[in-house]
């Protein structure tokens, strides 16, 4: 999935820490593989809160003199890739609002599958809304629950909605981090010395030198407080766990530990159970960079045929390369990638990738291997394919894009000019997850949606 | 008034033009120096409504491409200085939202003084807010109102506020015009052949050819439509005009007509008046530019003094400016006006500005011409002492801070270092506004507030 | 001249301040209006020199950081807009070069006339140019100069160039200021304290709270040295002084003293000349700002006639301007000018511009003023016509293009549609610098240039 | 080496395509890793040579309507990082000047090693220099020719040069290649259908889809012109073969081919020699990304120990990064690299780096690997001991400076903390390059520096 330039979302929250702000800065920096689009930190110092928000990367968006007039002990930050709503700064987070409860700021990592109809309801009641972002939604909810506590408020907005949320709350005094009950994106709880620690993933953690305690679970809710510390809670209705299996496949950094296993075990495992399912005589192993590495790896080590980095990466590639004119030719992923001549000459090369979206990229890292000398290309593929779209905050195309819903595999095959063409079965994805189909979501490869989007696929926000 | 940078807000709007987008862009240039911090515009090609907002000058913010995003025949736009509310961009407006009874986008010329209080009552009822404009208090009460008809709710939200409000505001196919019944800030009517012009000031008509209607009266609506044309109404509480006086002597620009009156012949009335209740015995008037040019016309011509330009003001002074190490000097003023020793030299100098805030400008101004050798420096100021902040839109510091309100005359004069010191008086300025005493707001002055606003002085904000 | 957005060069040098790019980065700002296109500093701590150039205004290109990396006791300073050379970076100004003499940067106001044959000569002799500037001629020829001191060498320079040069020259330990025999631009000698100042404008020691010494001659070389202070020598052929008398027309501030006399007090007088000349029975005297200003004064003054400010120019105006789609309408000058209707209607006005290059604006601001209601309009000019372009400083179009070269008063009268039309005369330019013929330089009225340019019209560089 | 943002120079040259300037905006994209700093393109049409020019990554430099003022059918570009010269706009590259023999542009890859001595011979011949670039020379050399033919007038310059130097230079018609005798830095000889291309890498050419030609060869002169097509001389002394060995180690990218050879294949032949000369009872191959990668796999494969990515690299850290506050620590390799826990708990880890410069980044790996659990740490580096400054176009520190010239690998390895350290040997390094020791300039680990450099190290450009 080489064409991807960017994800979905990342959120970091820390309590207690006299440098809140500069360590929400280095943890959305160990976040930004998970949305480049816009960033925003929020801080408190128990009597104001401060935001500043902004389009593109942390580190174009913050300096020394922005992060100085961020003071505060709390802070929460997010990076953003827009799987709902349009690429506007008002769109940006985290969310932050006055409400009668006073202010609240929320990073929301997740997509609501009833926001749509919540919303319509909060308009009839009088609502009105700024941005396209889901997030405004809960905001809304909570400003109008009627509860006395902080945390009931929250459940209570919580009890309403439908979907994947993994949230970082700050109000003035309190920090509280909820994981949905099904669990879909990830959220691990982590320590720096006296101050408690919320991230998308461990990596977030690692940068600044934070220690990893656990998992925040599906469905628990945490409160941080300066008076009671951490207290941890399950007031929400309990679902099956369906942790988004996407996740192992391709967003988390292989650095990462996320849903109590390390992404790149996992990943090894895929191209491991990939080699047993999908065998093939073949002289080298060739990862498409940097998504398919860890499991060309596992297929290398499985197959016994050598790995080989057959594909390089142009990491100079930003938001703001153009193309040249027409008249000469469409670049697309020559721009990011180039073949190895040498790797790959008179050679029999497995080419492995996470996932085929659309098959298009697919088609040009064939034909480029074959240009670049290559005997046979055998395309192998870590997960199963890829049939209907993510409701839970991925951002994939509508169903009928996706090659993988409408072609047989022999038919992705031919369309790709692979001469085979291997994707992992659902059971070797179980058993590389070492879990069972029950723990995780795999709607985008079953249609099997542990809950039912409101909104008809095709019909809104550009999405379906 | 010559460390103003900047003062309120300024807005515009157009009905029925296939080039509505740029010719809001060329209003905007032309009310400019109503706010330098921020501009906005947002269009409806009758299905879609678009927003653009930026902090900066209206030039730096548009350019060819981004106005080229924002089609539609009709747009409204903002430019702003904040007189509430922090300089951040979710605070830029035209105040975009959606509502059950669709989109809508408001610009706001003025300031509520019941905003607070309505906040309060709306946050109760569950609202949250994400800026800290007045406006958006506007909007809420919009969504919450459960009349049928588009003006009906608007009536009734505007029923519920109170304060200076001159708005623009778009719906997908309608363009609402509204002042409120005091008139504190200016809104007048125009034509560009078929399509309705409305706008602070007539300024904005002239870039854009257009020609002038009449003045949006105190306590008007007017609603434009494709089917009905322009309808008139008067549905809000009748009040006595109070139009912002100081419109006259210091913010509007001399080429423009509000309040049915050309700024010009005001403020050499203004100048006028003064030459009658403050004659001095002198070789040369000089006025303080931009601003006191056309009074010391007036003071010119009346006393036969000649009139001189004895201060060059440098315009290239932008918001980027920087000053030197402190270790030299301040250089405050200096930066904008110099003084010309050849017209000041051995003179007996009458200086004439608009107004007096808090006295150090005009004390570093007083210096600078007796240093150019000047022998006698008389100050005269064309309104009557600044006493009491604005709470309708005039950034105005707190009372504190305003050395009319707690100096007499003659120890500004001594503070100053000027050997007279006159300003006019308040039978002087309804002299040369040629109306009487009611028909104006000259709290600033008397203190003598149409409306009570509910906040007490230095408690909010940062404004009082 | 309203359609000029900018104009020339100014230079600034300083020696023996421990606040030396600070003050240069203020006295740059000054002299602002002499050239918006880019600006540089360079600064010696009598050990290393350093230098800093961008495109775009004084404040846009330095801040903090950069002036606090530009260290040392002496500077020197330029803005620039070009009148050779196009607009790129690398021909910002100060020019610096490594010689066998060491490194020299040099700020040069004016033009040579024979840069293209010293160009061509001195490449003939193995010389490499990076630049269009003329000034690095200069750098070549002093760098190839035999002489052993300093002064020497540069003076060797300068007596085989011909043409403009106001220049301040800066080596490690010394500043240097030189005005070419003609004495065609500016040059001004201050003190600050123990420090020593030269510029272009008095405006610039006036802003650094410097004092005016004297100018530095025609022909005049002034070496300072921390051993023998300020020297003062005239090694250059002598020759007739012929100063630009297009400074105290058009382009100095009129806050300056050059050339020995005020600027204020030379245009008051061209004004009262103009009216001496070409009276006429009108209502009000309206000057195009900011140029016409004062003479329109001195043309009130003189004939009786009231001054107003019949026209309001929008200061807000730069270069990031864009004009919306053609499809509307072309806005020139309406963007920078509207006429106040108050001020004109009705009436017969005189209006007053410095001079008349094409045409094409005045024709625009002929036809501004009647549509807003003026009876009459009689348009008057406090120069002569426009005939021949300058050869040593000022952008000045071809002389096809100068709409005085080819039609006589009357014809031009008609082209602009005003009722009358005056030039002031050549006698009358005389009588109002109080000088004789010979001390100005007047070859844009009358052709004859003090010396033959190398390069025929219209051949070279887009100047002529 | 991960804390090398940035190295060199890479140029690009082709002649004879509609689309020049596109062409080679696309090449020098795919050169980027060779510099960062700055870049540039100058065009010809045959008639007019225009130029572009600015500091940062290509795709900042360049946008659509820069690239559409570069018309043309030759082009020649540079990206740049300095190894001379300060980081200033007027040292990007290509060099362009005026001469007698008309204007010529010059990007040139390489050091000269007698640039000053020219400079000061030619300073004194009376030449001026603007930039700090060794290029400025070649083209004062160039210009002081008194040969008839263009090619003579450039040997004649290149005869007088000592050093690095891979030029490509284009006049009004022409395009030339030169590589120096000693042949230091890579430059490659393609086709485009009809048009020649010259570059540093076959990287560029595989990017724009042209074919591959040759290497230019070590004292070949390359011309290519309209009438004659592409002319092969060699003008110049011939020298032995002294090609940069620290390309194939670290610089060039792994998908080129240099000097005749596949990158990517002599790195892993780097590793099995390695293996060879330096085994280990490990658990674990861990590369240092992306340049210790290729060799990492030479040396898995070699030993039968697993390859794993023990760590992963942050490819979002740009130039703008800013560190918080130093009150927390400081961060530098962290916010680049992350270790995986999981593939280095309770494991003998082989970390595999290209080079050692001064060790202080080795060292935080080590310690980053040890706390991410592993049991040993055995550092092994796939070159010699790095013990001498490069003087033909790397950037290394002073010879002080470097870990290798002052200190036995014993001590190093104590330093590092690393349990073993190993370098690769002379002669493993000549056993993996297929050649023998004369063909590559390995002076950086022998001191047997094929040219003695004029400058003694310390003395110059902060160099050394």
């Amino acid at each position: 999935m080489i064409d991807r330039w960017h994800d979905e979302c990342g959120v970091f929250g820390i309590y207690n820490n006299a440098e809140a702000s500069n360590l929400a800065y280095l943890g959305l920096h160990a976040l930004q593989h998970r949305g480049q689009e816009s960033a925003g930190i929020v801080t408190s110092d128990e009597t104001i809160m401060r935001t500043h928000l902004g389009m593109g990367l942390v580190q174009e968006i913050f300096d020394e003199s922005i992060l100085a007039k961020l003071p505060g002990t709390h802070a929460i930050g997010h990076v953003r890739y827009s799987t709902t709503g349009s690429s506007v700064v008002k769109n940006a987070q985290p969310f932050y609002a006055d409400t009668v409860h006073g202010p609240i700021a929320i990073a929301h990592n997740g997509n609501l599958v009833n926001a749509g109809a919540l919303r319509r309801s909060l308009e009839a009641r009088g609502s009105i809304f700024q941005t396209t972002n889901d997030t405004e939604v809960i905001a809304h909810l909570y400003a109008r629950s009627q509860k006395e506590k902080l945390l009931d408020r929250l459940v209570d907005a919580l009890r309403q909605v439908q979907g994947a949320y993994s949230l970082v709350v700050l109000v003035e005094k309190r920090l509280i981090a909820v994981r949905d009950p099904f669990g879909f994106r990830p959220l691990v709880l982590g320590k720096l010395k006296d101050s408690f620690v919320v991230t998308s993933e461990t990596c977030a953690l690692d940068l600044i030198e934070g220690e990893y305690i656990r998992e925040v679970e599906p469905g628990e809710v945490i409160m941080i407080s300066g008076e009671k510390g951490l207290q941890s809670s399950r007031p929400l209705a309990p679902a099956p766990p369906r942790q988004c299996i996407f996740e192992h496949i391709y967003f988390a950094r292989p650095d990462s530990e996320i849903f109590g296993q390390p992404v790149y075990e996992v990943r090894k495992a895929l191209g491991r159970e990939l080699a047993r399912e999908h065998p093939v005589e073949a002289d080298v192993v060739v990862p498409v960079p940097d998504s398919g590495m860890v499991a060309a790896l596992g297929y290398a080590e499985e197959s016994g045929i050598p790995f080989a980095l057959g594909l390089i990466r142009n990491h100079y590639v930003g938001r703001t390369f153009i193309e040249p004119e027409q008249s000469i030719r469409h670049f697309g992923v020559k721009l990011k990638l180039n073949a190895v001549r040498y790797v790959l000459r008179g050679k029999r090369v497995v080419v492995l990738d996470d996932s085929i979206v659309r098959g298009t990229t697919s088609r040009k890292i064939v034909k480029m291997i074959r240009e670049a000398g290559a005997r046979e290309v055998h395309m192998r593929v870590s997960s199963p394919p890829t049939c209907y779209p993510c409701f839970f905050g991925i951002d994939t195309p509508t169903r009928k894009e996706l090659i993988g819903s409408s072609h047989a595999v022999g038919e992705i095959a031919r369309f790709l000019t692979a001469d085979t063409l291997g994707y992992l079965s659902r059971q070797g994805l179980e058993r590389a997850t070492s879990y069972g189909p029950y723990v995780y979501c795999d709607a985008c490869f079953t249609g099997n949606y542990p809950i039912r989007p409101d909104r008809p696929e095709g019909t809104q926000l550009g999405l379906f």
